[in-house]
């Protein structure tokens, strides 16, 4: 079942591990569909350069759980379900621990907007989690990451800001397709690397205009976007 | 028309491409033909890989519009066209967003001279920019990026300092040739690298002597230049 | 004798070259045969691209001295004999010169735990021996390192924590298996690389949960493990 | 005329251009005929993917003077063949921008041993020399670089500490052959980046023993060295 969201989703994987923004094994990328109710998701501990679109696994959109695969999925998946049930225009999910975007959710802060790169990209601060509880971490804990995802972007549109940093954890991505998901994960650690970059020269940076900052966004994203 | 203007062009952005200070379909570089009165320049969107000569777009020295060419012409067009017109002597323009350069940008400051590696490529601090005011992010903004470049470079020679800093941007670069402009943008790379590692050392850095520095850039672009 | 391990060992050294994590000549793997009572080691100064498993030195497990090989020993193996009869359960050492974990170890500064990719890895700060004294350098130096290594680790799982660093020298890893401590080197050195830059955004970061700590490294490592 | 030589101090270019020290055509590396009172050194703006023997330029060890050669020699020559004439007993120079090691020129700071690493290849600090008077910057500017480097070299065994810091200027090494200078920009760029990368965890960070320090040292180099 679901043998071209398999193809896209393997493909998505292999373009992450192709990005640098991954190693080892570790990273994934899933992608949705809504009509059937299901989730194609990366299994887990497959080496990227044997991984295969068969070897995809199909959850279910409900409850997370397996519909088919021999291999276990991704220990992150029910984060991933979490976000498609949140975020409902979304249709791929990326989790990367790329160097820069961690940094910062290690850091425990946001990623200001400093420059037109941010801003071509995102529109706002990239938004950071707050802790887990004790409880939270001991039961359901993938859960939980994409709890605390969706409870932070309460009053954001996920499709503005494409990213998140769960406190210290690392970046979660998104957007309309799961090649979007990894484009964004690419996007996020630029940013994140300019931001730190810029905090190398200067420790107090002022934030971009709102005007600036509105400018690049909808020159890419709005409805004037070319 | 401008065939071998279009190759030259071409050939620098891909040489851009090449040089790592770009990353996806990011930055631009153009060339001018004084003569005719006109801009070739690289297309909006399309990926460095698959670039060919005859998709250069060619637009009016005088007024920006397209000339020629069947796609979009890069949406930083406007800038290089001001920066033609401001600086009479220059023949192409690039424009990047390379790390550190676009760090310094981030951080609005400008890149003070610190040592020969600066001095024998820039005679002087790499200048920064003034933010836009709301106004000229909101009418003609790509063409106000141009203007505020020529404003800061009043008193300042375009050949003797072939870059600048957009504030809250990234950098712009220039020379007598594309090619010249995309060597230019690789110099500041350089030059905005070694300025940052030398702040990780040495927080409050002193400037070189304008002695040392007039040495060292007019060993290479003055009058007794080997 | 030995063969098969001798190709582990050399293999092992293959990896770590291949990793990155080590320039020139430095760095070494070796592997604990524990019922003949043998260590299998790399050999002194022997370039990368041309290293035999026939070359890798057997020595003694009781006291370091050569039982079988040409050449010389890596200077190290003192250190690692000691470690192998140190920590019981460890079949395999290495030691690298990885540049943010060597930035760590001459800072004089233990790794804290900032977040999961750490806890993925390992079960608390990666530690730092004190220095060695006067007499420890002047006698038996190599041997010392080791010695202090094993001091350190009195009441720490050496399996919980598979490394540690030397003060103002490096890291030494160790696992299961020759190619256990080169994957615990590789981890070493991304975990190092996210504290330093956590620092860069946040100067005082703060140690992540306990909580969080243990599920990490738990859902990895421990009897639930996946 | 001293075709081996010419040989020799070409590959060592190479090499320097191999090893990621130099951009452009950056850096030259030289050599020394003491028995005939000659130096081979590279010629100035000849790209590394074109270099040949045949193109090296023999110079005077006595005035520095062009003996052989139909191409201009790097504009460095007189301050290697001063550094030739101060140190007797060296057989190559070599002079990069590598990035670390111009930060801590930059930064005029000297490069404190901070760990074994360091001691491994130099016996000290990496001295930085004084600035250039403004006369000495005016007249006989390159030679003057080689007259503050042997200043500075005064109280120090050049094959001890095998490589300076040039104030606002960059990294000279040396060595016994031209081969040997080149090791030693490499070993120095490990260093100074080790260095700023301690820095970044630890920003006073305290030196490392003598004790330590002379037994690296001397395990490498000394009479017992192996």
């Amino acid at each position: 079942m679901l043998e071209e969201l398999k193809q896209i989703v393997c493909e998505a994987n292999l373009a992450l591990a192709r990005s640098g923004l991954v190693a080892g094994t570790f990273g994934n990328v899933s992608g949705v569909d809504r009509d059937g109710g299901h989730v194609v998701t990366k299994p887990s501990g497959v080496a990227y350069d044997r991984m295969r679109p068969e070897q995809m696994i199909v959850v279910s959109l409900e409850d997370g759980r397996v519909v088919e695969g021999d291999l276990c999925p991704s220990g992150d998946t029910p984060a991933h379900v979490k976000l498609y049930r949140a975020f409902e225009e979304i249709g791929g999910v990326a989790h990367t621990r790329s160097v820069c975007a961690t940094a910062w959710a290690q850091a425990r802060r946001e990623i200001p907007p400093l420059g037109t790169t941010h801003a071509d990209a995102f529109h706002g601060p990239i938004p950071l989690t707050r802790l887990l509880h004790t409880g939270e971490i001991a039961k359901d804990y993938e859960l939980n990451i994409g709890r605390v995802i969706a409870e932070r972007f309460a009053e954001i549109e996920p499709m503005q800001i494409q990213a998140v940093l769960v406190a210290d954890h690392g970046p979660f991505t998104w957007g309309y397709s799961p090649q979007e998901a990894v484009t964004a994960a690419a996007d996020l650690e630029q940013v994140a690397r300019l931001a730190s970059e810029t905090l190398r020269v200067e420790p107090y940076p002022v934030m971009m205009s709102r005007e600036l900052l509105d400018k690049h966004y909808n020159r890419r994203h709005g409805e004037d976007a070319r």
